[in-house]
């Protein structure tokens, strides 16, 4: 970057490498601050967003035709975290041709009879396309951890299968973006009041997230055990500050856009000559 | 159109009244003039066409917070008609969560072992979602017709169970859109020359498409009798004149916002008392 362009304002680049987490490197997540902004003001971030999301379009277009990789992108975060505000304000610039979004929620009485990368598999993104989870396998280290649902043994087996998994994929052209939305939990509490006193958001208010809340601690070193242990060079993860919804979609949109420029797209070529076709 | 209408401009609800098709009506495509403006011109449409995306996001959510409603967009043309185009201007106004797209090719082997209804049944929407399907069972009344792919008698019986299909999904509150885009054997020539000189869309260019070209008489009589016979009250066929890519997204913005507008949709009860509920 110029010196011009690093006096308009906070560098792009920078805040992804900001916020993506070294692989293996332990995480205190009391000791990140959700509020942080990185020097950014609302109003630029905001404008920044925006020409974001029509970069997005256009990348999309291109990783869409070019048709030889795919895109996994992985959002969690605690109840309030921002999982669908993040992908109406941010992942919405997609064209839903080549975009697909799976809410995972407890599983069906068929996909519990299965391993748990069951129902994940059949999510997964072909080439060309982007997946987004809203929601993943990583419940399976979180809730089915904090609330026992299986036993310690197989949990703890589990990010190593992750890991695994999530190398077969890389493996077969899928560039994995794994997102955590960090909030605190001063947010949490106005975010979730803010749910029960708005009539329109009251719907999605659910009386199970005050008992997730009340764990809170339990499931804060859930997160970071899945930070530290699920962290690769092919799938890092990435701890967004999101008490400033602005700044979380700010940082989301560059990441996306981070992940589909490093990709070297291009128009596929034709198995023909186009000089030698005539259209009568 | 009423004489204030015409003088304040093009009237939103008349160009979605003018483009759909009475049930059982006959249709003569040659005498459908594909590059109607019906009064608009291009920028204003354009305009207009923005502001409805906005509109239709908004309505999106509504819709999907309400969730007793379906909505599937059943999108047919000739190649080069602007199926996918229409996405990209008009459904990416969607939230992808929330809003699928299923392009519909030539039959696996699993698929072909079914029912041609089969692979359709699986991919139409949940309700609080909206389902766009690029092409659809109707290939099975066109180029199943044109190509003698299954005998006169199976095909010919298809009209019927298509409707008899599409009644069971309004049955269970699924909305039914239904959109023909319809373009000019001219501009038809204008794209798929386009396609081959422009290196960012040759890839677009399928051999096949010169062959169909050649069928072209059979696939207007396919398309006429695809209309009238399956038009029906419950999901009638819109004929949208598309030679005009600004007119053809403005007609289809305007029946998607008719066709969410006109749905009861409030904010879901909840069954609890929020003054009740206290947040630790």
């Amino acid at each position: 970057m110029t010196d011009r362009a690093r006096k308009s304002g906070p560098k792009e680049e920078s805040l992804v490498r900001k916020v993506r987490l070294e692989p293996g490197k332990k995480v205190r997540l009391r000791d990140e601050d959700a509020g942080r902004r990185f020097g950014w003001e609302e109003d630029a971030a905001r404008a920044a967003t925006a020409t974001l999301r029509g970069q997005l379009e256009a990348l999309q277009h291109k990783f869409y035709a070019d048709g030889r990789f795919a895109l996994l992108v992985v959002l969690q975060a605690i109840d309030g975290g921002g999982k669908d505000s993040t992908i109406r304000h941010v992942m919405s610039a997609f064209n839903p041709q080549g975009c697909t979004v799976t809410s995972f929620k407890a599983p069906t009485t068929e996909e519990s009879r299965h391993d748990y990368l069951w129902r994940i598999h059949r999510h997964t993104p072909a080439r060309g396309e982007i997946a987004v989870f809203n929601r993943s396998h990583y419940e399976d280290v979180l809730i089915a951890r904090v609330d026992e649902l299986v036993p310690h043994e197989v949990w703890s087996a589990r990010y190593q299968q992750i890991n695994d998994f999530e190398q077969l994929l890389n493996a077969a052209n899928t560039r994995i973006v794994k997102l955590f939305l960090h909030i605190s939990r001063d947010e949490q509490k106005r975010r979730l009041q803010q749910r029960l006193d708005d009539s329109t958001k009251r719907w999605k208010f659910d009386l199970s997230d005050l008992k997730k809340r009340k764990q809170w601690d339990e499931y804060q070193a859930a997160y970071e055990a899945m930070l530290e242990r699920c962290g690769t060079r092919h799938a890092p993860w990435h701890v967004i500050p999101a008490d400033h919804k602005w700044l979380r979609d700010l940082a989301v949109a560059q990441i996306l856009k981070d992940a589909l420029s490093e990709l070297p797209l291009r128009y596929p070529d034709v198995n023909f000559d186009p000089r030698s076709i005539r259209i009568d």
